[in-house]
């Protein structure tokens, strides 16, 4: 194409989108808010910005060089966003390391991702031992720690180190496709993959989720007054991407260390916190830790990672969190869509807060069918400027990730009468009988309605005749149910047509709790695994 | 640096920055919205696209190729807004031509900008002629109206081709740095100078000024509920992008054609317009048309293009006018900041309504001396990812726009205590007096609180002891004040140690009206004029 471009003044600034104008820009809107560590120290933008330099030089002296990967276990602390700037800023990957991994899988990814240097928390001291005795590529461990240094500090305690630095590292501009992050997926078959993401991706998710929460209806909306903690972990997908916006308005942010709700909530009062994001699980554990308490200012929390139930979305109303839904996954940096009411929506508001919702700026989404042909319930596939380009080094993989040019969700979808997204399910626990798709979460929503069921999940296992047939795992409350209850209670949905007939369980297996994930999702393949053993 | 990159899988989508992800995202949160063209036609979404599909098919078979520009003189119109999107889509230059420049300074513009088609509202039909006999470039114009068709209609009428057209242009990725709009700046010095955006700086412009009005305080916040209707002219710096953001967030569009008081206000009841920008001028002028009338409901209204002074700022918040100041300049497309009030500031809250306020996300921004050093007061440079890499092919020019990597704004700046862009004056407005710098617009604002002066303009003109000397233009309002009043006006604020007594005129020029520019601004050149001959 005869395109037309401009030819730049000699000294025309070519801005690059990297994660160091998010600081800038921070600073340059001169907040006077504080980020409140987990060890309880307030530091201001200018303290954030001034630690960050240090961390870079620390690093740098450690032998850091752009390209080099540097790997953080720790909790969710002002050091960790510490390391969100410092390490990227420098040109180097910063690899977040899901600490909830056992031992084994977390030298496999830390080996994966490479890294010659770890910042590590002393509660994972032990691992760090482990991994050095294990990988020769690891050169440095820096210890780190929210009250006393551990006797151990390693080859060196973060505090220190920063305190007896220099405050400038010469930051320089580079290209914006360079790799910023790095971490591994905690999917439920086979080995962790990576997954990475460019500062570009990085910066362009950043504005674009910052528009959509900004832009989200009074009482939900994120604002300039709000104050910030994440109560996702900040290894798990950036936190969201949440501590870049925060830090890019200039927010009040608050770390909370390790996850401890009574402590959660003690600092939700003591500093003012009004804006989190967390699994559902984490918001069902707020509402039992507030016991008969309701909030006194309402705190407003993004529910992702899995299905946002009503019943949940209602309790957690009731004690003063509004918490709605956020979808996205490790591949797409995260959010893809946000449940979204309309300013002047009120009766099905409820169910609306739930959905997946709309994209968010930039997002295509379409549902589709294997031929990548438009289907009403598919498999949701995407593209926006902020999705892994591939799963590390495994070809195969990638390219089933990016089969016809969209990135492949893995999530049955279709859409509301108002063009939310709404999940159905995961493809793989689309339950597949007699040449029905029986969805599974659906299911499990139905059978919940049951009194004596706590909780519930449904997989599908194989079937000579017909594929596969639906197994329903029951945690009971009081009297354990029947499969014959079961069937009596489904019988009206049958019959109302909102489940075909063919989605009654064969079986019912009675447990006492449903095995989950490192990151709290039900653990469906050791459910099938269960299957032959019950 | 050994920087790391991904290595992406065979079919991942490299998604480039381009206008056509702007409309694409806001078809795919289904935004129920109309868009109210200027002749009353009321378009969906879809109708958008496919307006914009049959817009590029029309263009296309009018030869209109990649790399062409496409030249358009307009009032507001849905037309306008559909050759925002159609044109750069194409991967055609979009020039927007200030249909209020001299029918000379047009031919010049046009010229420079090597439009091959023109669009042309039939109210401009004459100059068109006229363009054509002169400029062998234009090979075709297309007769827009809002009425009934004109009776020459040109090489064909805007509406009658796009009933006969097709739907469905192929539209194509491209590289995210080709040009996508061109126009001329209107400096009071000088010829015209073009200016010229890429997609990519569209596209972060759109996306980092949305998040910016999304962020705003209550009552000054644009919303998803907002309707919108520019009232700055789209020839001028894409109306200030909004119409990108107005798309993009699926809002209800109201274009109301040439800007007539009335009619506007009509078009504001009956559309139940509430988000709107313009000049301070335009302010007035509708607080003006409104009478005693008091609106009903908050008209939001940034206000840009020269300073907004707190008294108008008053006088139109009375009247249900929520006006705050927005700044930027053509070569910055143009947001670079907005006036920011804290959600809890109260007391001074009206002042700060009018200051250019803070950066807008990616801006960075310093106040510096002719050195480039950082300084208390002085010239205000910026750094943003949308502003022009030159002026046109004017090699000079553009290297003083960008000497030392920032772009120069002409403008002298301080900041606030809490961090706001304060503008003091024109760089080339400062009047260099014996050593001290007599900002003009501080003049002006002080001369304007004297009883019987309706409007004042300071200039200064050159003294052979002294470098420069004011000299203060005044329309009077009641009895004209004399220089020996003016004087004795100011002597308070000598005193009190506001302005230096330097700053005090040597002349003052009464006038029936001030000189403005095509875009409204008080043509300081014309007055300097003016005192040789007065």
């Amino acid at each position: 194409m005869g395109l037309r471009f401009a030819d730049p003044a000699a000294e025309a600034y070519r801005y690059p989108l990297l994660i160091r104008h998010l600081l800038q820009s921070a600073l340059d809107t001169r907040s006077g808010n504080a980020i409140v560590g987990s060890d309880g120290r307030r530091l201001g933008y200018v303290d954030l910005e001034r630690r960050i330099g240090r961390l870079a030089c620390v690093l740098s002296a450690s032998g850091v060089r752009p390209g080099d990967t540097v790997a953080v276990m720790d909790w969710d602390s002002h050091r960790y966003l510490e390391a969100y700037f410092a390490v990227p800023m420098m040109g180097a990957v910063l690899q977040t390391v899901n600490v909830r991994l056992s031992p084994e899988q977390i030298a496999y990814t830390v080996e994966d991702g490479g890294a010659r240097i770890l910042l590590c928390h002393a509660d994972f001291a032990p691992i760090a031992a482990e991994l050095r005795k294990r990988l020769p590529q690891i050169e440095r461990v820096l210890s780190m720690h929210d009250g006393d240094p551990a006797p151990d500090s390693g080859d060196g305690d973060y505090e220190t180190l920063l305190a007896d630095g220099e405050d400038l590292y010469p930051f320089e501009d580079f290209d914006e496709n360079a790799i910023a992050t790095t971490f591994h997926t905690t999917g439920t078959t086979g080995l962790p993959k990576a997954v990475a993401f460019s500062h570009r991706q990085i910066v362009l998710h950043t504005l674009a989720v910052a528009m959509t929460l900004l832009g989200q209806p009074d009482g939900e909306r994120l604002t300039r007054s709000d104050v910030y903690m994440p109560l996702t972990p900040m290894f798990h997908v950036h936190a969201w991407g949440m501590p870049y916006i925060a830090t890019l308005l200039g927010l009040k942010q608050v770390y909370p260390g390790r996850y401890i709700p009574d402590r959660l909530l003690m600092l939700r009062d003591r500093e003012s916190v009004t804006f989190s994001h967390g699994v559902p699980t984490l918001v069902q554990m707020l509402i039992g830790a507030l016991g008969d308490r309701t909030l006194d200012a309402d705190w407003k929390i993004i529910a992702g990672g899995s299905a946002f139930p009503v019943t949940l979305r209602d309790a957690a109303r009731e004690r003063g969190i509004r918490a709605y839904a956020g979808y996205g996954m490790s591949e797409t940096a995260p959010v893809i869509s946000v449940a979204r009411r309309n300013e002047d929506d009120a009766g099905d508001a409820a169910a609306l807060s739930c959905l997946a919702g709309k994209p968010v700026p930039l997002v295509q989404v379409r549902i589709v069918d294997d031929s990548l042909h438009d289907a009403a319930e598919g498999e949701l596939v995407v593209r926006a400027p902020w999705l892994t380009m591939n799963y590390g080094t495994d070809h195969g993989a990638s390219d089933g990730l990016w089969r016809g040019g969209w990135l492949h969700t893995q999530d049955v979808a279709r859409f509301s009468a108002r063009g939310d997204i709404v999940i159905r399910d995961r493809l793989k626990d689309v339950i597949k009988t007699g040449g029905e798709w029986v969805c599974s979460t659906q299911m499990e929503e139905l059978v919940l309605r049951h009194p004596y069921v706590a909780m519930a999940s449904f997989v599908g296992v194989p079937d000579p005749r017909w594929g596969e047939r639906p197994v329903a795992f029951v945690v009971p409350r009081g009297e354990p149910p029947t499969i014959e209850d079961i069937h009596v209670f489904l019988a009206a949905f049958v019959a109302d047509g909102q489940i075909s007939r063919y989605a009654l369980p064969d079986r019912l297996i009675l447990v006492d709790e449903l095995p989950r994930t490192s990151v709290g999702k039900i653990d469906k393949k050791a459910l099938r695994g269960m299957v032959g053993a019950a």
